[in-house]
């Protein structure tokens, strides 16, 4: 059987991953994929705990480390449970955030040695990269408006939006560094221009 | 203010901590010593939550890796929070277990690359060090009976007597690695010449 393919949907606040996602699913599986639609972190059933206890508003700050190992922790019960299952039934995997992301927030974000964040993608992940990293770009302040009117912020929502320019610089770093997976879409256009653009990079990989 | 010790206890399942813990702690505060007990993992809320995933019997298996993440990230938390500060505060840390358990269970007992621990521990701690580490050590079998009158096992004691023998001999490894801070004691021993020997190693400390 052919293994599947891995699919990450990657982008800061409010830029409509989302509405994206589903697109994306639809898309998928009106062309006879099974897909898999999951996201970080969690994806399992110890992976949300993780993601819980790092989405909450403790009263304990939470050192940039710990997240970082955090983070990881949950990455390697995703990968081990539900995504490297998946692909090996030729399945397509969707996930709604991934190692990209931690470069984006704990390294470009909170400022994490990018060495510290690459050694341990390599420990946990081995040669498990993305086939096609899609990459939702806005303005900072286009997605933090969205994101303000749906009220109730978590943890890393309540951050400045000098936190949010840099998670997004860092983004589009990752991009020009692995440009055979990426594909980067302007996401402050009208959602079908946004679609037409996710259908072509979508389109190069079935 | 001078700087508090960090005082370790190490040893496997059954060898008697919990009593030599509160031996050393009523020990110190004789002598005047402000003393901090505490345990890893844990000994910060986030910590003792993140202990919480790791000892329960959970539907879902943990990735050796994930163990070791989370182990180093409760960590974290737990010098940034607890350690660090009673240390600078001139105050003693006497903590049931710390780094080199991590050596013992997850490298020896569960087959992590050492290497990788030993980065992760220079990552997470940076130069910080037990000032003494006290290893009640006895053979396997010992410890195990004893934990087996007490019932209710978590999901390291219901590992097999190898997974023990293996943690055991990495104990005597850290122990042989970093003689100058090792106390080796010999927890097969009546307990007042266990704690005799430990009055030793303290005074030694004072």
């Amino acid at each position: 059987m052919n293994r599947g393919k891995f699919i990450t949907l990657e982008g800061g606040e409010g830029v409509g991953k989302s509405t994206n996602l589903d697109f994306i699913r639809r898309s998928l599986e009106r062309q006879g994929m099974s897909v898999v639609v999951t996201r970080e972190p969690g994806g399992t059933e110890l992976a949300e705990k993780i993601r819980q206890l790092l989405l909450d508003n403790n009263t304990e700050s939470i050192t940039p480390t710990a997240e970082l190992l955090m983070m990881f922790a949950a990455r390697s019960q995703h990968i081990a449970h539900v995504i490297e299952p998946a692909l090996q039934q030729g399945r397509w995997v969707l996930c709604d955030r991934f190692t990209d992301a931690t470069f984006a927030y704990q390294g470009g974000g909170r400022g994490m040695d990018l060495q510290v964040i690459e050694w341990l993608e390599r420990c946990v992940q081995g040669d498990l990269r993305p086939d096609l990293t899609l990459l939702l770009d806005a303005p900072v302040e286009i997605g933090l408006r969205r994101v303000r009117q749906r009220g109730d912020f978590d943890r890393f929502e309540q951050e400045k939006s000098d936190f949010f320019e840099r998670v997004r610089q860092s983004y589009l770093r990752q991009a020009q560094l692995y440009p055979s997976r990426f594909e980067v879409i302007d996401a402050s256009q009208a959602l079908d221009q946004v679609q037409q653009a996710v259908a072509v990079a979508l389109s190069a990989l079935i």
